[in-house]
């Protein structure tokens, strides 16, 4: 165990660019040391940015580099399980962006390899390390609302992302509601019994081509009797939205509130104040803390907050949900 | 047509009373000249605290007085139906509480003597009279939110009504979900094509006795393509809880706060404030606002906002919701 | 002692018919039966619309109706001093809008008659009574911001009145700021020891013709030690915005804000919803609260909770605040 | 001019360790390469943590290296004088922690060798870098609450100082104030013209051994005619609490709220959220802004936006409400 947990990055796009950022600067305890990218210049650039460290285009051989401990794969999702059974084989610790993979078997494949290895893999639902929402878990866990009943979540993002982002995505529920699911899971503490989706293509026409939807609802049952609805939309036209009220047998929780800056404008018109733009402002806290965490469980030897069975189990939810609202029947996981 | 509307009052309970003070002191055009109640001594002592006006144990009586113009219906729901064909036919206008009966053969018969008799009638959904929720269907109306896309409504009651009360209430979804889903058909103007419902006793055991639960969640499709979804609780734990948020497609419009008072206090315990104890304060001018409204209808021999028609659509809906939370299944209208 | 205090009212302007109006409606142990005002024309209509009451041409001769056990006192600030003599020499208790008179003199000679006839007198303060007001006080008085240390108001009206009554209403601080005065007492629970204002002619540069202000700071040091300050404008540009905040040693206290209906609009402009418009819908309950206690002492012969005391007292500071900022130096009581 | 500005820090004490942690990992294009410290251990530990740099016990040495191009100084108040004017003397940038000094003949003095030397000086005023008063100050020029009229702060720390930290600091107005003083002529863009102070010790009975007031009130009047107040306490009891209105003719604008976590609670006690804890997380963009624009500043050889000039304005009536109050008269200035 050194004092200091050396890390590749395999995938140096718009995330992994944000993930380097934040090992490099807010994380005392890691040390970016390689970068890799099949686009050889998107590679280079980072590792320029990031202090002039190596790079390659193959991942595979940053992966046989002794002095890396641990991986963050920020790559396409379709590449995800290569990756994974990867690392994992050469006994790097891993760090997956969600979804692990596009589908259950590929998931199930690649985290067979990783228990087989014996690695530690965390999986990037970044929510459940944003301060609001940590604190909310710990105040239900304190008893503060009773017993939960209710878990209710809403995400829109401000826009659609670019049409090949959105076909390759795995759809609106593996690719975004994927985030709420992991956090009803988290919170009601119990696994989910039955899901119920409605989508529609109501914003963008030519999600159509890919049979996929834009705006939906999705409704759980968890087996320990309790309920939950998530509200979804690619656009909401006025900025990122994103809230979690957890209702309790003596009271609710709210995380989320719109207000991006503390200003208020007051005149004729009424009394106005911004929005939060993205995600990126929203969860800027959440990246850090995630990457911190990673760290320190590859540091001490332990398990990770949110493992490859929470990716997993988000998965099969996410993917019901599909199917549930292609089909317009409920299903039971 | 006289300058002022004389009404009689057929139900002296709780809501009868409410309707009854608004009815004196806050409806300049309105006159309560009667009361009617199979109990003697609630019907007695209502039209004594009322002025001295008249009273009667049978509501016949009451609508055979030929100065009687409308009849506003407070008793309990069994009996509407043979109150609103009575008053029907002797002409009277018809201002019936929710819901209008608990079944759909039921309300059919009545609102086909309504129908024939030519005489006005409005459902009490005072909601759409509630100044917030009036001017945000106006604002949704002028475009600021663009089309709207998804609907959503919770409702929580600060405590479940008597056992009694509760069993003979039609259900959760008739009783209390029947007023949020007037709203979504009169904000999403679109009529419900499907409705999946899951519902469950989380709260008050003993309402498995007859079949009801005490939290559920609707989730709607509309014809026009739209989206919604409603929660209910029969008891939140902390006061009244009820929100509508109408999701558009440059936008969102939410109805609804929890504060009641304006008051913050802020000490080493952080910042707390009150919720809204009950309907009664949180919708006091809204039942002002439905008697005014029913009263100028009447004057002015316009149709109501809210007709028998709404009451019957909603009442459709409440009932497929109530068999698709018992069955598992979506039902389609 | 009768079960309902006949009341009369002198002054059919505008605040004597909304008080009117509460009497009618909202005060069950109240009866209206008088309305005098120098126009002719007024005190007739206002009586007519009050169910054709009695009218007055002069408040003398409604003085001498037997039947009358009080009077409210809504006339022009300069005929107060003599209603109120009038109203106390024949017996009848006296409920008086604010300010009493526009000097010390004539209130002490008001409220010396006043007290020689042992007639009750309540001053239209109505801000005491205001839900918001009246339960912040109780909170600070259990202990829940430990010792009070400082007081703060803000007072800004939507507009300026017609510059004929802002001429003869005494100026800003004893028309407007009298009334955030008698809170800072109220609240802090000493009297104040001294007084400094700083005034403008902002706004309506037509003031300077009377040698009155519209916008102000003042500040006061109270004899218990404490502190605080108040903020007034005749024009705020958005809407009616009245504030109070108490500072404590242990937390801090905050009655008011802005949004008037339960509203919420985001779109791509942000977040808004509208403010209060004036003081009619924020203070309409503390109207009503306010007679209702005047009439409840009247009926109980107890001491209401604002004397005529509080109104000299008030007048008092908001005299040396006039001084202060005339003169540019601080005022000792 | 390199494409990295050299920076050497004067005082490692917490604020110097805040400034060289944000130097270190939030402002690329600096470069800290020194620290200096009085307690020579204080000096080291820093260095070592920051990547090994060199110390020095006296500043004056750190002031010879010749690579060193900008100086930051946060050593304690009373050596500033000296610091500043031996960097000048070298031709270092400065950024100078508020207050420059404890009087105006040494300000002066100080910025007197500044202008000789013609290095740029900024002054540690954070808060006008804060996003939330950027952006207001930007939103008043575009207009959108007409003309300022009245600028209002408070500002509460959660606790007061160590006590020889208080003694040594010039007191509550050039300690604390100071801050809320810059924002007012920053915002009103006009000079104070007089100004008068209320203050107390109600907190912590040891200041009256040093002269000092633990509440105070500032009231203002600015050359435009405008007027201003500001309200500071060393403990507010809950949390740290700043806010700024600014009122115009035309609205009002509001910055600051008391939320930290987006997170409210609900429950039969009511809602209930955190507050701000303090200055560190309520100001930690700000203290990363102000850096960035001082190094760009130097980069572009720009004036920056608080120059010694403000620095000196803002002790000037600092200085002058200390007078006030201490007289009980107001001070033109």
């Amino acid at each position: 165990m050194t004092k200091v947990v050396n890390i590749g990055i395999a995938g140096a796009g718009r995330i992994g660019q944000r993930h380097a950022k934040n090992l490099l600067t807010q994380i005392p305890n890691a040390h970016l040391v390689a970068v890799a990218d099949v686009e050889k210049k998107r590679a280079q650039e980072l590792a320029e940015r990031c202090g002039k460290i190596r790079w390659y285009e193959d991942y595979e051989k940053m992966l046989e580099q002794k002095d890396i401990e641990a991986v963050l794969i920020s790559a396409s999702t379709n590449v995800h399980r290569e990756i994974i059974i990867g690392a994992a084989k050469k006994g790097k610790h891993i760090f997956c962006e969600k979804p692990i993979t596009l589908t259950l078997e590929e998931t199930n494949e690649a985290l067979a390899v990783v228990e087989k290895a014996r690695v530690l893999m965390q999986v990037g639902f970044m929510r459940r390390f944003d301060p609001a929402l940590a604190s909310a878990k710990k105040e239900i866990d304190k008893g503060s609302i009773g017993k939960p009943l209710v878990f209710k979540a809403v995400s829109r993002d401000p826009e659609g992302p670019p049409f090949e982002y959105a076909r390759a995505s795995g759809g609106l529920f593996v690719d975004s509601s994927i985030h709420d699911i992991d956090l009803a899971r988290w919170f009601m503490g119990s696994e989910v019994e039955k899901v119920y989706a409605e989508g529609r293509v109501l914003i963008y026409p030519e999600y159509k081509e890919f049979g996929d939807v834009d705006v939906a609802l999705i409704t759980f049952t968890f087996k320990n009797g309790s309920l939950g609805n998530i509200e979804n939309s690619r656009r909401s036209g006025y900025g990122y939205d994103t809230r979690v009220e957890i209702v309790g047998s003596e009271g609710t929780l709210q995380v989320g509130y719109l207000r991006n800056r503390r200003f208020l404008l007051v005149n004729k018109s009424g009394v106005s104040h911004d929005v939060v733009p993205s995600w990126v402002e929203r969860f800027a806290g959440a990246f850090v803390h995630e990457l911190q965490h990673f760290v320190d469980c590859v540091m001490d030897n332990k398990t990770p907050l949110v493992t490859g069975i929470d990716g997993k189990k988000a998965l099969e939810i996410a993917l019901a949900a599909t199917t549930s609202c292609q089909k317009g029947i409920s299903i039971t996981l």
